[in-house]
């Protein structure tokens, strides 16, 4: 067994597959997808998107400083897929895909009313790295569908359903088997002499 | 079926268990596990990770300016936890988990032998977002065992196995099924009329 290089590349696993939406000038919902960012804040608690320039998505968070990151379910996996090769200059992303924007309730961005939960978003920095600038939203509230939630109203990632994505093969998986309970199962290892 | 408020928190799924791996001052090798982050430009490529400064990990990156983030696959999800709940100020955590640190080719870091995959990065700018330090790295190569790899030198992502990290219910997660292909499952609603 030996490591081979691939050279530099964006290859990082699992990354995720989230729905960025916003209205543009004309207060018409849009939507994109994203696979790069992560959470980067606890307090305030804020995510980090990575956007290119031309995007409409990034004109339109520019101009409004809010946006929702929408998190589709294993069963949008194809609506989800159509937002990232498509431009909601061209199309109401939505409207064709069949599904529904509803305004969120504490940012003036939409969210996706069929995809389990999302996060709305206030633009709090960006950051230049060339071909992509990243967007600092601090995330203002996180609403999810009842029927994720536990009867501690915490979501459940088996509920939820939410897409991996493999940036080499390049396809969407689903969430699988536990492994493990995080903070715990490392004890073992911690407590030996 | 209604959208309930949880209030504002960093929950957001999928998200990654990464383990960043650095020299510390007398050149002891140091990791820690952080689930915060994401692939952030395509050129040049680069990743992010976001740190709390009094971390060991931080001081480390900050001086040497090279780190690596080592994938972990599932087998190793114990190991990658103890990382995240002990500090290497107090002990040699590599050493205790009875991995391997090797110096990375390209970069002024170790990466741990036993994980399957590695980046190895530079340090080339910084954000405070509060609480934490969002770091991105320039990732200068990837490298990956050969046995998780395809007959194009591509990596799969069901032999590099690696593990989602769920900030709700704290546990780790395997990477399930196959749901589709992406830039391509939602051709179907692209090419409707």
């Amino acid at each position: 067994m030996a490591f081979k290089s691939l050279g530099p590349s964006t290859a990082a696993f699992p990354t995720p597959t989230w729905v960025i939406a916003t209205y543009d000038k004309n207060e018409r919902a849009n939507v994109m997808t994203a696979a790069w960012g992560g959470i980067v804040n606890s307090n305030p608690p804020s995510i980090a998107v990575a956007i290119q320039p031309p995007r409409y998505t990034y004109e339109n968070i520019l101009a409004k400083r809010e946006f929702t990151v929408c998190i589709p379910s294993e069963e949008y996996a194809k609506e989800a897929d159509y937002f990232g090769i498509t431009s909601g200059r061209d199309e109401d992303k939505i409207a064709k895909a069949g599904l529904t924007a509803v305004r969120a309730e504490k940012v003036n961005a939409p969210y996706i009313k069929e995809f389990p939960m999302h996060l709305e978003c206030k633009l709090t920095d960006r950051m230049n790295l060339g071909t992509h600038f990243v967007l600092i939203g601090q995330i203002i509230d996180v609403k999810a569908e009842e029927d994720i939630l536990d009867n501690k109203d915490s979501i459940e990632i088996q509920k939820l359903k939410p897409i991996v994505y493999s940036p080499t093969d390049r396809n969407y998986y689903k969430v699988g088997d536990e492994i493990g309970k995080a903070f715990s199962i490392g004890k073992e290892i911690k407590d030996k002499d």
